[in-house]
Parts: C-alpha cells; sequence; structure tokens
C-alpha cells in the first residue's frame, strides 16, 4: 500500500465533525491527494445499506442483525474505494471504521467477540495506519449534543445512557489494546487544543515512511 | 427445541418450488403446525435485505458485500421467526438455507471458508434437522429453465453456465460432507417420483423424536 488510512472515532458530541474538517485541511497542505469518507456508507451501495440501518422504521432489526449490515457496508467501501485509492497512493480520511463496530456492537450491544471476527472478513485484513480517538465521558457528550439542539436525533443517539457508558468502555479498551495504531486525545479540551495534538498524531504517521 | 427445521435446497430449473407445495400439503396431513419461509427474506426487515441483494441496480455490489447481506438477512430471519417458531414446536420449511451460501458464495463466488464461519455466527449456530437436496445437472437445470420462459432472468440467473457448475460442486460437497441431515434426490426423476424419495425422508426424521 502507497497510501495512508487514518480514522477518526468519538462517541456523541466529541466534536468529531469539527476536528475531522481541520485535519482535512492540514492534510490537503502537505499531500497530494487526499480523499475523505465515511461509515455505515462511502460508496452508492454502501450507502443504501447505510440506509436500512439507520431507518427508525426497521425496529424488529436485531443486534446481529445490524451488525452484519455494517460489516457488509464496510466490506463494499474497503474493495469500491478504500484499497483502490491507497493503492494511488492517497491519503484516506475515514469518519468510524472497525473501532465503532467493536465500541457500538461488540461493547454497546453486547455481541462479544463475534463482532471482530466478522469485520476481519469484512474488511479482508485491512486495518488504519493511524486512528484518533476522541475521548470524551458519554455525560459529558450527551450533555453538549443536547445544548446544540441541532438536529433530530437518529435512532441510535436516542438510545440510554447506560449504551453509551458501554461504548466508551469499548473505545477504553481499543485504546488499550492497539497503543501504537489509537492516538487517545482528550476532546474536554478547546477545538484548538484538541488540533494540535492531532496534529502532532498525524505528523508522526506522515514521517514514517 | 420442540420443532422441526427443514431447509429445501436445489439448483435453478431442478423443481424445487412444485415440491416444496407438495412437500407442505403432506406435512400439514401430519403435523399440527406447519410454518413455511424462504432466504433471502421470510421478514420485514429480512425482505428489505432481499431486494438490495436482488435489484440488478447494484452492479458494484461486491461478492464479499452480497455474501454479509445474505448473512445478515438470516440472522433476521432465525432470530425473529424460525427460533420462536421451533419453540413453539412448529415444523418450519425455509425455501434455502446456509448451504445455499456455501454453494453460490464460498464455490460460485469463490470466497471459500469465510463464509461458513459468517454464517454460523449469523444463525447463532442453527442447523436443519433436514436437508432436501434435488440434485440436477446444471446444463439440465438451465435447459429446463429456458423451456419454460415464464418469467425474466433476475441477476443470479443470469450468471454464465460455469458459475452455475460451481455452485453445483459446492452442493455435491455439503452431500457428502453431511450424510446425516442432506437427503440427495436425483431431480431428473419424474415428478412424484421425486416426492416419494421426499415423503421417505420427512417420515424418517418426524418418527426419530
Amino acid at each position: 500500500m502507497k497510501g495512508y488510512f487514518i480514522s477518526i472515532e468519538g462517541t456523541d458530541g466529541s466534536g468529531k465533525s469539527t476536528q475531522l474538517e481541520k485535519m482535512v485541511s492540514y492534510l490537503k497542505e502537505r499531500c497530494p491527494r487526499v480523499e475523505v469518507t465515511r461509515e455505515p456508507g462511502g460508496t452508492p451501495v454502501a450507502e443504501k445499506i447505510r440506509e436500512l440501518i439507520l431507518d427508525p422504521e426497521n425496529k424488529a432489526m436485531t443486534a446481529r442483525t445490524e451488525m452484519l449490515l455494517y460489516a457488509a457496508s464496510r466490506a463494499q467501501h474497503v474493495e469500491e474505494k478504500i484499497r483502490p485509492l491507497l493503492e494511488e497512493g492517497a491519503v484516506v480520511v475515514t469518519d468510524r471504521f472497525i473501532d465503532s463496530s467493536i465500541a457500538y456492537q461488540a461493547y454497546g450491544r453486547g455481541l462479544g467477540q463475534i463482532v471482530g471476527e466478522v469485520n476481519r472478513i469484512a474488511a479482508d485484513g485491512l486495518e488504519p495506519d493511524l486512528t484518533i480517538f476522541l475521548d470524551l465521558s458519554p455525560e459529558e457528550g450527551i450533555a453538549r449534543k443536547r445544548r446544540e439542539e441541532r438536529h433530530e436525533m437518529d435512532r441510535l443517539e436516542l438510545e440510554t445512557l447506560a449504551f453509551h457508558r458501554k461504548v466508551y468502555e469499548g473505545y477504553d479498551a481499543l485504546c488499550r489494546q492497539n497503543p501504537a495504531r489509537v492516538a487517545r486525545i482528550d476532546a474536554a479540551q478547546s477545538v484548538e487544543e484538541v488540533f494540535s495534538q492531532i496534529c502532532r498524531a498525524l505528523d508522526a504517521v506522515l514521517s514514517r515512511r
């Protein structure tokens, strides 16, 4: 692989959208080709799967089905878009990747290790070179989100605080298990403080090869 | 599990629909509750996934994505419908189950053993008590289908003969690996001959408990 694969992860209200935008500007000043994508989605087929997952009408959807749909969307995203871009030498930044499935499904929904097994198959072994994790307690994250009141909450956002605590526990475990890959950044700091720590993590990875 | 779980499998043109209908009548005369279902599909969420898979517009769909969507549809089908019915003591007859994924995806599309791994997770270990396999060579199956000319071919039916040969090889391997579960019946025989062999296999399973 000639390119770099970078993911950004964070719970609701952690400032992920803001930091993603700043990260991409920073990378574009330094790298000839930067591509931004997101999960679930990223290609037309994957977006159709995303619509199924997020549609509030599908209340009967089981946790296992949801997990397999995220994995199907990821498989399409990796094979049709991410891998070809990396082979062309692009820096690919994705809003969420496998860590989201581990946190939300393995921990949040309690599905356990089958989530990692299915997703290694879905991504055919692809892992990010760097993952930015914006670390914010679920209590603070939900409080921030409600203050904003800018959009209607979707099905996942309506889940209870207990669920978000389990998701956070999942991210915490991932950070401890993958210290070389995951840069854990305290998202309770100011936007500029968070961003400067992200830049340091990006610089370290880009200078590695 | 108090009920019985029976699947019917066969390549295109093997007479599966005809035999399924006759099987169900036969079972209804002998068992207090018989439920018929099909894959991919079987519940509203699973049917929506089925629509995505079979939509000819989704030409960019990769083999891995397709396999994971079939698995997602199956997970929903098993958890929402099949397991609850079996627990209530019903005889559940499904038009296709995991064997179809092994034959079409592992063999036909060449995805190999990951198909079995993902599907054991999707079905949470559920296996049929009996699988009826209607055995017809792909050459004869396609010839029969074309003579009928009763419906437009869908995306899967349009695949080449080479693909159907690999699918057949998959079913052949499944029969040899699971002789106690799979009843292999020569579908080149007359409808009545095939049906009488199916009845013998059903009687053997229903008298087992």
